[in-house]
């Protein structure tokens, strides 16, 4: 069993970097707070007797060497950076649950085949920089290196700058590293396992995503002064959008979500009908013919609401991945190691994307899951039981160690 | 006639200041470029001989002496401050035909019993630090001074403090001024002079306003996670709410206009349902029961749409101006001046709100309109003709010269 109490205390360590305003986090990717947690790990890694390894994408890899020098490692990870209202565990936990593996390992003296890389892949979240999982997709190859450099936050900056700035471009080409597998923790987010009083949940798959992102062309004009007939209005569009979107999701039920999270309006003033206005839709689901049946109806519907207003529309695919089947073997894995800890468990279907999503093509890649207070995340009240973190990290710990080969 | 050349030049020479992107101007009220143009402004009142005063809210009032130490002044003015992609010629067109009209009286050695006062209010737009209208308003006895110093930005900064920042909190008590007449002359920012080829705009009304400030609260949660039916989706609330103004004004036709220009989710990232969105309903008729019938309606609508999603809603009046009758004889005299001038005329309701609109409670006003190409305004692009400019400050010019007596 891993130690509970120091995984805890660790989560609760990093989470004083960044602090949010609301008791969760803002350690956006490559933001100064997200260096600060970055160093804050490494001195932990190096304390454990690991070495980094960091990449071009600044992804870092902390290595507990193996018995067998021809045995390819095992990664074991997830992702540091948070949403700009982020909770304390979305990422961290598989990150710091990952290094207490490691020193679990250390204090019973395992020696293992294939080496563990404790690993914290850059901007997962795509909040500051889209897409989502971006350094794991660069090492997958779905990204190449310069598409990712050349990402900009709303503030017009670039990733490939902002990772200079913050001192941790590596010098590793990224993707050059083999796994054997890669097994990431995370906090469900959704709030299945809580529903069904479950510890664990066996991640068999993981939905897909689109991301739209949509730019609608208004007139920007007068709010008083612009009679109703001569608006081109922008705004009005987007509110008919999203009522759109809504409908196109609840009409693929069950197994279907869209929704719209971002929105700029231009030049947003109270008296200015927008000009512009940007947002970007979201639509998932587990079946891939659902959620490219979802895009194209968007795709279809949208022009004709533009039109009907003389707005003009233009999409762009900025977000994308598809459903993804998780190694069968690491699935059967852990689905054994929280049978034989007592652990109640149930397979289930991630909702979010995540790195283990990219890893998937590259190597077997699975996941385990703890559930979440109220299902709550991409919230600083993000919340999970010391309990529940526990056993779903004993879990990983058993998969891993099994994977590892004593 | 007034000097038609030297307004254009000298409209020319003030859209340098603070230029926007497309070839209009941000000249937002208290900003460094604002500073910047009340400077030039000062020069140029005091190369024409007139003696500067500023009132506590940074309001400028330029004066050229009248024969009759008890005749109370005229005042003559608009306001220099611009929306964020504004155009060069709302509000600025205004002060400085006001200040072409002292220079054509000084270059024709006219004497007035009734001094002239050329005034800049500060805050126009309400772009900035809403409401719009805001120092006239205090002159009016409205607002407080107190109310406009507490008036906040987007970034948090109080009006009173910016105002002392780029220096210009005057010493004059705000309102203490007592007015002979105000005069305003401003592009319409409406299409019906052009449409109907008429040169002066006759302005009798201006239709009243309520901004309605709405504050949505969803629950923020992951949106790919959060199943479709246990979402508290703000966003989908503001864009039905969005159709529901839309339908509201649409019921009132004609004579009835309601949108919305300012939009901001709250934390606005691509995969998090908004926990806050917040935006800003501008309603506007002429006709005072359609204006208050279209709040009651959208007011009692916005709770049906919200409670249906679970979502909150609390709505803040903002901004308010009735609509405005503005004094028949010095209506009279605009129109007598137009009808002598030549210029083709007709009677118009203002659809924006102006300084005038306040000064009328204090004062009789009344206000000139020329026309603007395609009706646009609140956007860079807004247009006019030298030609436009020059009738309607000589309009101006009669009206004023005739209510000041030589
Ligand atoms: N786990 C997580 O929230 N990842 C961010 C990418 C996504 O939106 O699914
Ligand atoms: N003239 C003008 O645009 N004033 C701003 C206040 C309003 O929105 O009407």
């Amino acid at each position: 069993r891993v130690n509970g109490d120091r995984l805890w205390d660790s989560l609760m360590e990093m989470a004083k970097i960044g602090p949010g305003i609301a008791g969760g986090n803002n350690r956006q990717t490559l933001t100064d707070a997200d260096a600060q947690g970055r160093s804050l790990f490494k001195k932990w890694c190096d304390d454990a007797g690991l070495t980094m390894g960091v990449d071009r994408m600044g992804t870092m890899f902390a290595t507990r060497p193996g018995t067998d020098p021809d045995a390819l490692p095992i990664y074991v990870g997830s992702h540091l950076d948070t949403q700009p209202t982020g909770g304390k565990y979305d990422g961290v936990l598989g990150v710091l649950a990952a290094l207490e593996v490691v020193r679990t390992m250390n204090d019973l003296g395992i020696k293992t085949k294939h080496p563990i890389v404790v690993t914290n892949w850059t901007n997962e979240e795509g909040a500051r920089f889209a897409p989502a999982m971006l350094a794991s997709g660069v090492f997958a190859g779905v990204h190449s290196l310069d598409f990712a450099y050349n990402r900009r936050d709303p503030e017009g900056n670039l990733f490939g700058d902002e990772l200079k700035r913050i001192g941790w471009v590596g010098d590793e080409e990224v993707g050059a590293r083999k796994m054997h597998a890669y097994f990431e923790y995370h906090i469900e987010q959704g709030p299945i396992l809580e529903a069904e009083e479950k510890q664990i949940g066996v991640v068999t798959h993981c939905q897909g995503l689109w991301w739209l992102e949509f730019t609608l062309t208004g007139k920007e004009a007068h709010t008083g002064s612009t009679p109703m007939n001569l608006r081109v209005n922008a705004g009005l569009a987007m509110a008919r959008i999203l009522e759109m979107v809504q409908d196109v999701a609840m009409g693929e039920q069950p197994g279907a979500v869209g929704g719209v999270g971002q929105v700029f309006f231009s030049p947003n003033s109270r008296n200015v009908l927008p000009g512009k206005v940007v947002f970007t839709v979201d639509i998932r689901s587990p079946d891939k013919e659902k959620l490219d049946r979802m895009r194209a109806k968007i795709e279809a519907k949208a022009p004709e609401i533009t039109d009907a207003l003389g707005v003009g529309c233009s999409i762009e695919a900025i977000g994308h991945f598809e459903p993804i089947t998780f190694d069968p073997k690491l699935v059967t894995s852990v689905r054994d190691a929280a049978e034989r800890l007592g652990y109640s468990h149930m397979n289930i279907i991630s909702g979010a994307g995540h790195d283990a999503c990219w890893a998937a093509k590259v190597a077997p890649a699975t996941m385990v899951m703890c559930p979440c207070v109220g299902g709550l995340s991409h919230n600083e009240a993000e919340e999970i039981s010391k309990e529940w973190a526990m056993a779903g990290a004993d879990v990983l710990f058993h998969a891993v160690v099994e994977t590892a080969e004593i």
